[in-house]
């Protein structure tokens, strides 16, 4: 049965395997009257895509160690949904209330490389269960389940970022724009330092924003510190020898987010987040705020104490001490910044031969399937971790939750 | 907008507040035909209940220390769906193949109890969030984000497991049950003995998931060992005598699972199993299989060797030689046991005094709310820990969740 | 699969069966803050229920010919959703966001009638296709396909028309209360006078509407005018003696309505308006504003012409000269009145010996199963002509698609 | 919010405007295995294409006169989820499992023929709606709301039909193919004599559904007798000539079609064909079987009798001595034949002065939005009679709804 839509009123179709014509996604729900900017969608999905340049903090291009090159220009095209007036076309286009498809043309597929993963299963990749689910797969790149797949949602997350920073909201207010950002915390048994207190959330102000941003694009592994990065890429080169892969975690933070987001009791915010945020392929896991570690607190340490300051006397505004709860309780933003990691697990294709099976016949599995033992040595580039590259993944994926909790949040009150 | 229905084609939707009339479930989507045994619902509500009573190995009744009594019955009534014929009502009546509706009195609310909270919001409770986003709420007793509502899912859950167990699958097969059990594996800072080795999946065969269920119904905590569960209540103990609370790690294992459940790429087994789990308000975080340990470890440490064992020469079985996927690759399942972890944050209800706010008018929130600093002593008994309690809501919205996808995926073929 | 569910974000889920313990629905998706008066769902279903009483213009009770007795209490209980301070337990409670489960206990269920209906199909029922579908069927009273449905359908219909009377729109705004009226147009062959012009829509005033209102509401057929009602009663008294049933036409008519409501290209607002009447067991058919008519018009008398009145210089309001459309263009509203009829075909049971088949066995539908010719004589009283009783259930499923549409419309700008 | 998706299971969305750079669709849901034949879709879209070449039974080119020469290529282009083995590429893909996209390129817009339209309504068109909707709207050529998106239907119609053709079902089983034909019943005020008959639904034979498919395809009319197709052209030249256009009938029928299709009480087969059919833009009503009569009939003409033709001892065969019921009995197919009937609205496009409205501002619709009456004359070629074009947007919508109830009906037992 069909997964591929994600959301209930910003809602977002992907299609599109690795080595196909093409990817692209449906975006239907987007409100009227929003500006929709070509070129911020050609810079989400060039940030996401293999072999990214990079421009380091002293302006010299970075040679990303982590990922590796697949040539893919991986131009958007907007084929529905946007209008500009004719005798204006140098204005931002307006959403027009209707689906937004956007088309992503594969140009550099090598059909060829993949023939040998026909009859054989990588360890660690979709092989298996595809074949088991539906009978046979196309096995050229991964088809469905390639990482390519991802473009796509980056281009979505695009919009709904154009969303979130553009919609008016009726029953909750913030003044101010959701931020959302991501960074790789940790990558091949490396950590960055700690930049976000889960005991003092209110030092988490626009300037440490700016400045953490500022650090994590001007570094190949987009993490928040500059020696971090540095390590972290020896580290990565050292796997890389060793004809190995290494696995990471991915913190995302959202601050100035309205209070109140979330439907309760099945679709609150986190559990809609843990969904996006697993359905990446990559991701193993996610916690919230002070997530695993809450097992070893107490209720006096973890509850995050309320407090109001007075603006003035007619208006005055709650906030937290702390941000234990990672910004959600009771499945609700509570307007304190949402705090999460996810686990990436070490890229599966390494080069160092390993156990698998091989089955009898090619065609759609039938009863007399049979399957037997055999080893596989998986050749060409790939990636050593994939951390950086589902940086921008992350960031969509959550603008796309967000975005459509914001619109579902319209119909909260009377 | 609407979030209280999980599930596209084994559809549950509960209702029901913590201290109003009733609360229930209507279970769209049953396949006809199913027995339907409401003493297996009712046994399951009785296992979720507080205060339930449990019974060692020596046939003793045990108090459990971590959570506390309100006295409920639970009954459960199964007002629509079934049908027996009326000449042989000792008859376990079928599924019909219409909504089953099910529906749970509540009997001992005592809304005078919940007076204060009207004025002042309760730190790590869903209070201020309620309040934020439907411009009042229910304060009795927590209303719609009280633990109560998990009644109706654990109700759900034993008719998930009844189609688990009677359903006819097309495009896979397994000759075993379906078997789901989840335990306290860690609580109050004490850990359980490892039981399942991600090292060596074999070793889970049916003894020692039998040996492992017995042990876990005979200890109040819901733990893997016995020792450990008296530790474990010491722990609990101290907890509340100190007014004070804990937190703990549940985790979950299914086995006999049919490979190729799962339907990618936004509604993979693991993101739905992710929602599920989030959406029980204390847990705040999951991972499966090797989860978080896995961004320290390689691509050849943590890739799950694949194997065949020829139990004839037309019939072979693929297995996995380790299980650090956790039985799951490219969101389906693989046919080795689903293993997954979840934290459930400290109780938030504490007998200790903390900072909060209330504000200064009770009805929906106008532009006109105004909030001030106080502080909170919360009265009754509440519950130390709620990881016992938990363990069959974990259990109940797994089975939800597969019967879903097992239903789904009968459409993965022609 | 799961079919019992209406709505995108303003959702009812029915459930029940005709001679179950109870039937019932839960709303989903209520904004917060909706008065919930208990005593207008209670009225709206003593308007459906069988048998019901009626005064007419002149006080009297009348006795309707029509339909027949069946004794339910038809009470109405909310079990969740709603929620009032308990301190004012007189003011009308406020819808809470969460799901508003209600519940009808059946009380007059005569098992023992049905016992012949087990082994023959009624032609003219869903029996035969629902034991084809399922394989077996609750043969008691009609079970899930039994008429008695609607009474869930006609609570839920009331609380949508509080949602429309109630809910601020965003997108659109309307400063009347929106107005949902349906009558018999035609029963057992007596047709009533036109009181609608779709050449001349703003002769559909307030006056109008009232008067309308008022004779529907004061004689047992439920139709526009009192003398068709007397010659709609005497033919279906001749039906009566004749042991036969009778059609009709049902005619609804919304005023007030805002422009710019459905959601194309699917969801347009006819199209939901379709679904919902054609859900409506008897029902075979709709058309909308000059209907099957069309395919005899021309472009130049079918076109409603668009005309501005000034209100003032600053204000000015579109109405259209005509209402061929039926207030319904490209999928949306128009502003123009709604209007449309549908058929209600004749009452499947008579009490006249008619062919059919039966089954050699009773339990689910094997292979084995085969059919032999039969002749069945259906016992027991049951309605003549369905028109009256339908007319509150049309209205009620009208209201659930506008507040659907209302609400989904909230999203419609940015 | 978003309606741009059609069906449960087999689910269809659709994007692209009448003027932007494409149009197509995302089908997701189609099982693995089906055969995906691009020269089929390719032929539909022929078919439904303005001004499509016919050849009559003589094998002579028809003019066809109802409808107006827009050349688009109208080239479909599958962009994902079929595959074949490269080493076969001349074999027919078969479907993966993943979403099928297909991508039609809009090849022969001329926005600045529309330039007029940007200011004043047409009369009978969506133009005011939208705008009322959106606050503003894409004017040229129709954007969403022109037939043009239809395109998009057929195109998923053709991979529907190969989902009927290719699957297998498990709850219900039929030896033949299902088998959807629609025709022009009635134009221009011209009809075509019965073909179908409700009392003797036996006599739809196969050789009788060729000879009318045969008659069918071979007249520019689509209707089912070749000189009603004259007298219709005729009707239609004087339309022309007078610069007016006409309505019409569009009759369609499905047969071996499985009993029990369908999934009550909201989705019931007839509510979701009388939803896609109202979905399409120029149709005004719907009517099952005997429609719009049953209103006049009585219960003892309008039941079907059922009964069993004893194919064998071991088999019998039930069948229904009439067919008034239209194939559709409590919202589930009864095996008989579908019969149902829709009405097609004038062109609203005519050559003939028309009473409309403009706007002051062309922007987004605000508070200061004043609308003045003007009058409009519409230039360019526009059709005269939408049903020959519309027919097989008819199969298609029926082919999409019958698919996703087929594939949902495989849930129906356990």
């Amino acid at each position: 049965m069909s997964g591929n839509t994600i959301g209930e009123i910003f809602k977002v179709t992907t299609f599109g395997e690795s080595h196909g014509p093409a990817l692209g996604c449906v975006i239907d729900g987007c409100p009227a009257g929003i500006p929709i900017d070509i070129l911020k969608i050609q810079k989400a999905l060039d940030k996401r895509k293999p072999g990214a340049k990079q421009i380091d903090a002293q302006g010299n291009e970075i040679f990303n160690s982590a990922v590796t090159a697949r040539k893919e220009a991986d131009k958007a095209e907007i084929l529905s949904g946007i209008f500009s007036d004719t005798n204006n076309a140098t204005e931002t286009p307006l959403s027009t209330g209707t689906p937004i498809g956007i088309l992503i043309r594969n140009t550099s597929q090598h059909s060829k490389d993949y023939s040998n993963l026909k009859k054989s299963y990588r360890p660690g990749h979709a092989d298996y269960t595809y074949d088991q689910k539906y009978g046979f797969r196309d096995y050229t790149g991964g088809g469905r389940s390639s990482g390519r797949e991802t473009a796509a949602r980056v281009a979505a997350g695009a919009i709904a970022q154009m969303v979130l920073e553009n919609t008016t909201t009726t029953a909750v207010h913030t003044n101010s724009k959701i931020n959302i950002i991501a960074w790789t915390k940790e990558a091949a048994g490396v950590k960055a330092p700690e930049v976000i207190s889960l005991n003092n959330p209110s030092s988490i102000d626009k300037q440490t924003i700016d400045t953490l941003q500022s650090t994590i694009e001007t570094n190949s592994m987009r993490t928040s510190d500059t020696q971090t990065a540095s390590e972290m890429s020896k580290a990565i080169s050292k796997c890389r020898a060793e004809g190995n892969s290494a696995g990471g975690i991915i913190r995302c933070l959202v601050t100035n987010i309205p209070a109140g987001l979330g439907e309760p009791v099945f679709d609150k915010l986190d559990a809609e987040l843990a969904k996006a945020m697993l359905s990446i392929g990559a991701i193993k896991g996610i916690e919230f705020g002070s997530g695993f570690e809450s097992a070893k607190m107490h209720g006096s340490d973890w509850n995050d104490a309320i407090r109001s300051s007075s603006v003035s006397e007619l208006d005055t505004s709650p906030y937290f001490e702390t941000n234990h709860a990672g910004g959600i309780l009771g499945g609700l933003s509570t307007g304190a910044p949402i705090i999460f990691d996810v686990v990436v697990k070490p890229v599966p294709s390494i080069f160092i031969k390993q156990h698998t099976i091989q089955k009898n016949n090619f065609e759609m599995t039938t009863s007399n399937t049979k399957f037997q033992n055999t080893d596989i040595l998986i050749e060409g580039r790939h990636d050593i971790c994939l951390c950086p590259r589902i940086v921008p993944v992350v960031e969509a994926m959550t603008a796309i939750v967000l975005a459509d909790m914001l619109l579902r949040n319209r119909n909260a009150r009377r």
